[in-house]
């Protein structure tokens, strides 16, 4: 048995059924950059989740799913509002300012969620010449430290944002774990609530790469391809990116490999919780647990397990559950993790 | 049995072989971003290869190893030379533009080869304020056109490049071809004639996707880490890219997959010239075949098989062999090529 | 008496009237960034001249008032096409790649104008995701080597333009020069041809310094003002650049000007065709001269005189006129050209 | 009498010496693009305040000045250390992430300065290649709230900075007023104290328009003219800048206009704190006054003058003192303040 780590659900592997998907696609030519049947396919699948009216650029990673996106709703004069945990803004080397060349103004948040008067404090740039004219939202669902989005929240601030000019973009690199939380499909969490374009996350949900700009306006679908080439995103053999996504949105495969990561954190959070000296910092919402503990029991647990020490001061960690984590790798850790608060 | 395509190689799908080693990795987690073993293991493959001095950066596809690898040699108010066929000025979507910001400075060729002469006529602008300051040299090896620099070739441009201050940079989209044709290694046609940094090429060559930014210049190397993750190009689950670099770079596979490529291409030239009112455009250097033939043949042709028509106004068609051609698509093109013509 | 120049306009200084109209400004304190009285009545003027739609834009040069117009009207996945003479492409230093981050596409000529074909052969790439999409033309008025567009030629290039979705940009450093040449109103020349955004050159026609960019159609000016500001061209004590303009624009000096610089080119043309061993190049149009002559008399003059050597190996050199150049310059640079021939 | 502003600096107009100098300059031709004696001359002065190492460059605006001197220190994947209410951050329309295409990294500040803890709060960023690379920082002298660094404290930031291998910029757009406020010359200030680049305030302190980029560093010198032409920052005639900076740096005109301009404020704000419901908010250090009064005294205020509410919330208005303020003006103001309290 191989290990399970927790430092991110990017350390798993490739969902078996995803690994069939792409081999099975593996047979003889198919035209390439977009033009083949499975490409065909895993749009009709996006379809189907997201509604006709979407449209849906494959890209090979996260940085390249927002910053695509965004940079078709905003020019380099404008700016997008987002928090300061926002992935766009501390964890993709500054791709958002070089290659849209606009500002990102950021808010502070404690429960990794933006706010109305996050933006309403941004309206007063609004016209006046000498300031980055702000022109988009950008909310990540889950946000970066586990916590989701309620509907209703997200209402509030694409009617708040559309009511002032404003789009919003949705990071979605841990969607389906909050469709899986929140019990509802992927379009009423998106399309349904306001979300002009989002990026749709596939790699930490079982794919060996892959994730999809759905672009639910049509005026900024118009030239999400060229952009997606100019940045860079654009793939040759598309059909093997294609045939990840039509088998993750077929049978709820990724509702599935969602609630296998969700309910392996919640048993991670419920099991931590009972050990002494350890405390949640985090509402466990999705498949990340933060919590906090002595700092030797977290180097102890460091000599066997990566995972990633979230805030230094606080000693506060940061665990993340994947579709593959099972029930023993969860009793494994919590061993683990009584021995070294013991040791 | 599938037809083949002869549009690119990239209709080709992945080797049986990279199969297997993407299909290996998948084995329980692994660290993301590339501090995993399999990255360990293709790095070392390339360093057998190029030489233990190279550093190597693993990107998605070939737009985004050129313009990496470019914008690690020149800033925004320098300047590429180039030739008009280059992929990076006609086939990129301006992603050179958009990510480096700077000017490419493009000379017309009839046989795809940039020459002493045109880095020369660039030369006046250095220290001209008003001018973008020419910087870099780019040369596709093979060249667009299927034609194949000779060792010669590379050493005397890089020398006059190097003389006046200029680095050279080859896009190696298809350098295993090259290789195949010349007969050489890849250190030979690369770090040892004076390349700076390469864009070696996998997806054409078996690969599922994968290329490579390979850095032969200490000075150049330190940020490329950085432009690649501004650049999007930073893959999460890496050791999938690795794995199929580390296996396309054992028991050279790389060379096999070339040579069979271009031995189909010279199959395929081959028949070509035999039949009445069909001639080849240029020389038959690597995988790619340039005919030209009567319209309606093109035509009839087109009905069944996927081919570029390279140039509208001269009948001018392009055929690219794969690594998985196989005489009887030659064979059965042929048959079908001569049939439109009798048609 | 100071030597006249023939390098450029720009050698000359800022004529009396201006200057005048600069030290008027010079009262007191006025609100900053355009929000004056004298930009009103800049603005005013500019409105007189190319009708009540226009929308204004004061800018410090002739690089901002270009890239600043080229900006608004494309995105950095599109393409500009323009001549190989063109001034934002041969001598702005990079400057609209690097501001607008997209591509010139870029077509040689012989007189200095860029043709239907030019344009036409640019359209099949839309709509290829592969391609920078071609967007918008843009032409200098004069060109770049002193000839100029007849209202026909204009009208003809901004419909084909138009007819395939293309924005048209004129390059107008040197429009009033033209327009003294053609015997038309500004306005005929560029809003009633069909040009959608023009960079209006004030500096070579007697300011100290300033552009503008004239827009003429609503869509593209909305954002005009911020992309201003973002390309570093606003100006905090904006009334001195507009009570330029605000004077320029009055009782025809900018006409005045335009002529003077127009009829001493037009004498030294004819002086110097008169001169055995020299050969005018190209048509006089505007005020500048291109003229071939013997290589030791170039070298000769140039001890007395600055002016540029437009070809070297067609030993062709550039002579231009200037709004304060006087029949005595003329007459001394002829006697200079005859003694460096007899020499 | 024309009534004065206390908006900005920026509402004054252009002193007469400057102005005399600017037409001075006005006779016959000359060279462009600063190869003129004018030129020559100011770069000279330059030399005598800064040392002979420095190189100028002499640009339009402040935020040219600024985002030129920072392009030559970072490129796009590095990042800048300042402050949220830098100029650069805040007023410059997105200039700096738009033409360096980099992150700005924002610390609050309370009284506008930097500190190290700020610094020393970004450096574990450096190495991560998931974030934007510290690699320099920006203060501004005197800060964007009147406040002045004292070189102790330039010195420690420098310091620190250099230690950790980033470079540090300072916007001067005001520094003369923080000479003149320390006593100090422009050299202790800068050069003596580690700066490595300078953006050289001119416009605010009685020229026309005009900003100079003084750069410290010779590795950093090297490029800057090509970035200031890409950046849309050369002047042709170039020498209507030139005089203007000759004459501000000749017989100490730039200490008096700011020694005047500081002491007008200083006699507002000893006014203004006499008054009841008036308080001064920051201490005045250079020619900017902070103060919050009653909202009723603000409204009344601005029916008469201009000037800015800085913080909406605080009732906190900014009174800015030019060079040519004088003693009646500030008696007016104080007694209008008076009358608007009594009101």
């Amino acid at each position: 048995m191989t290990m399970k780590m927790f430092a991110s659900d990017n350390n798993s592997g490739i969902h078996p059924a995803i690994m069939e998907a792409i081999a099975a696609a593996n047979s003889g030519h198919a035209p390439a950059y977009g033009s083949d049947s499975f490409t065909d396919a895993a749009i009709g699948r996006f379809k189907e989740h997201f509604g006709e009216n979407c449209s849906v650029q494959l890209v090979f990673n996260g940085t390249g799913a927002n910053v695509i996106g965004l940079k078709a709703m905003v020019r380099s004069h404008q700016a997008i509002i987002c928090t300061d945990g926002a992935h766009i803004h501390s964890d993709e080397g500054g791709a958002a300012e070089g290659f849209i060349g606009g500002k990102l103004l950021i808010s502070p948040t404690k429960d990794g969620k933006l706010t109305i008067a996050d933006i309403e404090r941004q309206l007063p740039n609004i016209g006046n010449q000498q300031r980055s004219q702000p022109k988009a939202v950008s909310i990540s669902q889950c946000t970066e430290i586990g916590t989701v989005y309620t509907i209703e929240e997200i209402k509030a601030l694409t009617s708040f944002a559309h009511a002032n000019g404003l789009y919003v973009h949705m990071d979605g690199a841990r969607i389906s774990n909050a469709a899986a939380h929140l019990g509802c499909s992927l379009k009423e969490m998106t399309a349904d609530a306001g979300i002009d374009m989002l990026a749709f996350g596939g790699t930490k949900n079982g794919l060996m790469a892959g994730e999809a700009v759905v672009c639910f306006r049509e005026e900024l679908a118009t030239e999400l391809a060229y952009i997606r080439k100019q940045g860079m995103q654009l793939g040759s053999k598309m059909r093997f990116l294609s045939a990840q996504f039509e088998r993750l949105l077929t049978d709820d495969l990724w509702l599935e490999n969602a609630r296998q990561a969700n309910a392996m954190a919640r048993l991670l959070a419920d099991g931590l919780a009972k050990l002494p000296g350890v405390a949640l910092t985090q509402p466990v919402e999705s498949n990340a647990v933060f919590a906090s503990m002595p700092r030797p029991q977290i180097e102890k647990l460091q000599q066997a397990y990566a995972f990633a020490v979230w805030n230094e001061s606080l000693n506060e960690i940061r665990l993340v559950a994947s579709f593959d984590t099972a029930e023993e790798d969860i009793a494994a850790f919590l061993d683990a993790s009584a021995q070294a608060l013991e040791g």
